[in-house]
């Protein structure tokens, strides 16, 4: 995409495109980070009211995740589409977006007992310092508290939109489930689980935006198909970075996914186009779970040799166009302009 | 309460009171759930449509507790309520009901993970068949469902109190969490335990009736009260129960909250009036869960010792006669007398 056609962000000095290839990719979100900063300022006080409980371990447990950082992308995301139609950051808005990040919070929490993960955020997870109990219950505190904001709101078109993302949030992660450990997953398969597992939220997040300033239907769902096609795009990108990414040194918490035995879009490709030998190894890695030394280096040389990781950032680069595509509807102006840079944050983290 | 307050209940060939103390618990149920009948077959459907879904897994799961019965208590409170307040059995309360029972449902299934149960109702629990994870995630798409049925009824004072009550119900199992295997609790933590985990559940079901016909706020107030109260002596009869009621013999499944060092009413009475020997045994069994023969037959002789369980079963009463008071406001009539049979049979299933 070139440059030219984002006249605000030259003009705000920050030009950031893939294409390019060098891109600082926290730099593609400093714009949009901007233009909200107040919003989330009060976002973030509703956040912390929020988990207050008589309930000592609730706030605890709660903050213990929320407090680790995290980007609070999907609440950005609420706040920046419902300005981009004109709602400014009005209560509304601020409640909504605190709810999806709620939501979201008390999806890690009960991801974390159903993966059976020790870290979270780089931090220990909250199911082991305090026992998958307070995970499951603190999660289901969390999303009553968000439907009291949603309610508080007012708003049944945005209640329905994040209730039934509610809903459509457990099936991708059921399906998951049954998905789990199976080496015949088709990459149609494997995109149902991502739409349900993570593009929801980020679909109905941007939704509930134009939905607060009452903006006609083409508009909701124009926000509804910017935010699901960026959703998938960043949770490609985030199926790649757990093999490493693209850059050849191996970080920390590389292979999470493969020890787990999670088949995801690299491995979908890499099984398709592998030999019989490369096929038996996947599944006894990740169908059985029978792991020994080397075994991490040979995924990875797997995955390399069919150029698993480029294509899964491919198809990313596609579902990212396509969330710049839905954009069209709107003017151009400096809000617009950082939601387009997102896109581009999100996949850039791959380099 | 003498029989002569139930003309109807007389009329109907219905006499049960706890007063003769020889009554059949199921017997007190009978009458509501002939006059709710049509309406609970309707929820019922309801339930089955809405635990639909493309990905197999989350039927099988939501089914096997659905279908392995339970009263449906608080669903009929739901409806019986509605009709109480001239709301008849509309859609309305139909779905409400469905949602209600949903986020019972959800609660036992995440319930089930929290004490690491192996049965419930009589079958193998849905965590040791399908896994802790679909466990969590089957009560996630549950709760789901029920805010879309509540957003579909379209009240948002309905939806006010279902979703607060969501919040209360986490806080009070998270409480439990905390009070357990202290031998220091008190009543009145106990109490507060109860009040969320249980109660408030009963009180909002039976709350949303009224809501539904846009009564005046003291009927909601009344139903509330009516429903709250219930539920509590419906809890304490439960932590009867589970040391085998008031009869001699030892049935199935007694001691579970022993063997699982729950502290309930019995045991905090119990642990007041007992001596430092008796603390001991209770420190040694239910904080350190340090188990052995005989161990429950001497748990149930120190209760029986204190009476135990039978100032458990006063308590409920007590709950149960404030129960029947809340519904003086409205006027005698058929669903008055059953709603009123039912605090009988919450407290006569401990003998």
């Amino acid at each position: 995409m070139p440059v030219e056609s984002f006249p605000e962000a030259s003009r705000l000095g920050v030009v950031v495109t893939l294409d390019e290839g060098r891109s600082d990719p926290e730099a593609s979100l400093t714009d949009l980070v901007r233009l909200v900063a107040d919003g989330m300022e009060r976002v973030n006080a509703t956040i912390l009211s929020r988990t207050g409980s008589d309930v000592a371990m609730i706030p605890e447990v709660a903050n213990h995740l929320i407090a680790s950082g995290g980007k609070r992308l999907r609440p950005i995301l609420t706040l920046a589409c419902a300005d981009l139609c004109g709602y400014g950051s009005g209560d509304g808005a601020v409640k909504l977006a605190a709810a999806v990040e709620f939501m979201h919070t008390a999806t890690l929490l009960h991801d974390d007992v159903v993966d059976e993960s020790d870290m979270r955020r780089g931090r220990v997870a909250a199911r082991i310092k305090w026992g998958n109990e307070a995970s499951v219950l603190v999660g289901d505190f969390l999303l009553g508290q968000a439907f009291r904001m949603m309610v508080e709101v007012g708003s049944l078109r945005a209640l329905d939109i994040l209730s039934a993302a509610a809903t459509v949030i457990a099936e991708g992660e059921v399906m998951q489930l049954t998905a789990a450990k199976n080496t015949e997953t088709s990459e149609d398969e494997y995109l149902a689980v991502i739409r349900g597992k993570t593009a929801e939220l980020f679909a109905a997040a941007c939704e509930v935006g134009p939905v607060l300033s009452q903006r006609p239907e083409a508009e909701q769902a124009a926000c509804r198909a910017y935010g699901m096609n960026l959703g998938i795009a960043f949770q490609l990108i985030d199926d790649v970075l757990d093999y490493g990414g693209t850059s050849a040194a191996l970080g920390k918490n590389v292979g999470d996914d493969f020890r787990e035995g999670k088949i995801t879009l690299p491995i979908v490709l890499a099984l398709r186009r592998g030999s019989d030998e490369e096929r038996a190894f996947w599944r006894r890695t990740l169908e059985r779970e029978d792991l020994g030394e080397g075994d991490l280096e040979q995924a990875l040389a797997i995955l390399r040799r069919h150029r698993a990781l480029d294509e899964t950032i491919e198809r990313a680069h596609h579902y990212g166009m396509m969330a710049r595509e839905a954009l069209a509807p709107f003017p151009n102006g400096p809000m617009k302009s950082a939601l387009l840079q997102v896109v581009d944050f999100c996949i850039a983290r791959a380099h």
